[in-house]
């Protein structure tokens, strides 16, 4: 949805207030809910997902009136940075601009970004929009490289096959208006876990000798890679591989790019890649290429923990992973990415990833 | 110093050794210590040093012969890394490249990284050469933009007028051989702490308007924006203006920028920026800049404490900081640099910073 189409939808919401008002009614806003109990993992589409509970927000509740009047500031604020066509912010920022004292009062619009924050998420449900589409962001993490050419709303012409060591940045907003993708020749997207990981396929040049995408979203990854990484595989039809450490945590980060997470189930829905494939590194890799026992790390007790938590969720409810869940345990040992240069700093590029990819080596 | 230069250096090491051991003498290493009581900060150049005292490492001494020995495993696989060209690692890749079990025994020759850490900078303060000439990377986070072309070592030229909503990342070795700058065409560099501020500049083309770089290294920088940073204010000579949150951490960070820290002596002697100035946010701009109450946070028992802390540091012991560090007390609220845009959005590019740089209105 577009800048236009959004300011419409908020003035359309704005409208249909004052008509309530008019004939005496009690206003309401009406939410789709974004607690706990309203979150599932659907199985059909492999997502994690909102139900469809829905909040009714009223003006005339004692308990829901501040909350009801705060709804409509951060609306008409966005509405006036889209009209204004104002520079994207962080929600931080929004916070600053919605905060005053109301004159004549000792009263606060806002008095902690708590306040705003989940009102802000409100304001992306209610519209059925992302964050990134009302110019709100988060600081993105990572860089890429391979054969993509875009044009960013700047005007620019960014070529990654020309970003050089560091490899392009990610920006905050990746929609289509923003980053707009001219040209793109690639087999797959590889996406690893690790900068340094990254760093060393990147000198190596992996991405042109196999004519893929590198991206690292640094660890945990930032809403604009999990976006990026959606936007390539569903508008280009192009297979997305993780490739993580061998232990409960990497695992974890394959399941947040793959059905999104708990938390940001509506952003999940609209930034998960659930057919992204596992590349590894796994508990059959070990055997299979040889590692040493020097690359082995003694898991802890936090790491069992891990891995009976993540063994609950729905989203690994699968025989594949319920048995790969235990083989870590079986084991006891982690294995980080990284480790891999102690076979040679060229196993990575040249032997490990060509064989897994070539041989459909993956976890689903 | 060139790859050719640190391995003819590493050599000369060798051979020292093994003319040691035809002599029948004890061998040993002499390495600078790295000890808080060979750290000092020196009033001269404004940076954090190390001292002269030097500790002797032997190999025929119970408590120091694994030591040496690994000293030496860590200086020959250095040198090889060069010799061969490899692709610059992270200390935990060579950490893993290192560690291995010494054949007909059960000894390994490193057990942890944390053996290995120390001894990386021990071949860097023996060599008196960066971490990053030996090819050896710590991940970086910054981004930048403004007229600034380089050329990468991959052979790219990187344009950062034309790195659009993301700006151009900064990679991790920005040593001439890796980054080498072409041209340059500013008036100063502009540090910013954080990346929404960054970020709404960015948009706002400032760097464009006001002839100038725009850095951020996203909170507390990284080994490269330091050292880039450095070599742009020495080998260019050009001013540099930090621009953080009013807080003590914020202040702590621009000293990171300016004299570097303790713990990373000896790379501060080489990263440091002394003529770096503090351009804000500071107590004296409340008033200036007529802030509004809903931008002050009121400080709490840490902040304080933080303070009253580095009161005590020797690179704040001029009248002009210790000045604003109990102004700051007096004060009792924080300002983050974020909070500008509850004036206006463009407030800080229209009217701060300018109204800054142009009076400069900076603590030294």
């Amino acid at each position: 949805m577009d800048a236009k189409k959004i300011v419409e939808k908020l003035e359309s919401i704005g409208k249909d207030i004052v008509k309530q008002l008019e004939l005496n009614q009690n206003p309401y806003l009406e939410i789709p809910e974004r607690s706990l109990d309203n979150v599932y993992f659907d199985k059909e589409t492999g997502l994690i997902k909102l139900g469809s509970k829905k909040q009714k927000r009223y003006y005339l509740n004692l308990s829901q009136a501040k909350k009801f009047m705060q709804t409509l500031l951060v609306a008409s604020k966005i509405k006036w940075l889209l009209e204004e066509d104002k520079p994207s912010l962080s929600i931080r920022q929004l916070y600053y601009l919605l905060k005053h004292t109301i004159p004549g009062s000792k009263e606060n619009t806002f008095d902690t970004q708590d306040e705003t924050d989940p009102i802000v998420e409100d304001v992306e449900v209610m519209l059925d929009v992302l964050r990134e589409n009302l110019r709100l962001i988060a600081t993105p993490n990572g860089v890429l490289a391979g054969d993509l050419i875009v044009e960013d709303k700047t005007g620019d012409i960014l070529d990654y096959t020309k970003m050089g060591s560091a490899g392009g940045a990610i920006p905050p907003i990746v929609e289509d208006e923003y980053f707009h993708i001219k040209e793109i020749n690639v087999e797959y997207v590889l996406v690893i876990e690790k900068y340094a990981v990254w760093n060393v396929l990147n000198q190596q040049k992996f991405w042109k000798k196999n004519n893929c995408l590198i991206i690292t979203g640094k660890g945990q990854p930032a809403r604009a890679e999990r976006r990026l990484i959606h936007r390539l595989a569903y508008e280009y039809n192009l297979p997305v591989y993780v490739f993580t450490d061998m232990d409960p945590w990497g695992y974890y980060i394959y399941s947040v790019y793959k059905q999104g997470s708990i938390n940001l189930a509506f952003f999940s829905e609209k930034a998960g890649t659930p057919k992204a494939k596992f590349l590894g590194f796994q508990t059959a890799d070990v055997k299979e290429f040889d590692m040493p026992q020097s690359s082995f790390i003694k898991m802890k007790d936090i790491d069992y923990k891990r891995i009976k938590e993540m063994k609950k969720y729905a989203w690994f409810q699968n025989k594949e992973w319920q048995k790969e869940l235990t083989n870590l345990e079986k084991f006891g040992h982690k294995i980080e990415q990284d480790a891999l240069v102690s076979k040679s700093i060229e196993f990575t590029a040249e032997t490990y990833l060509p064989t897994k990819i070539e041989n459909k080596m993956f976890l689903p």
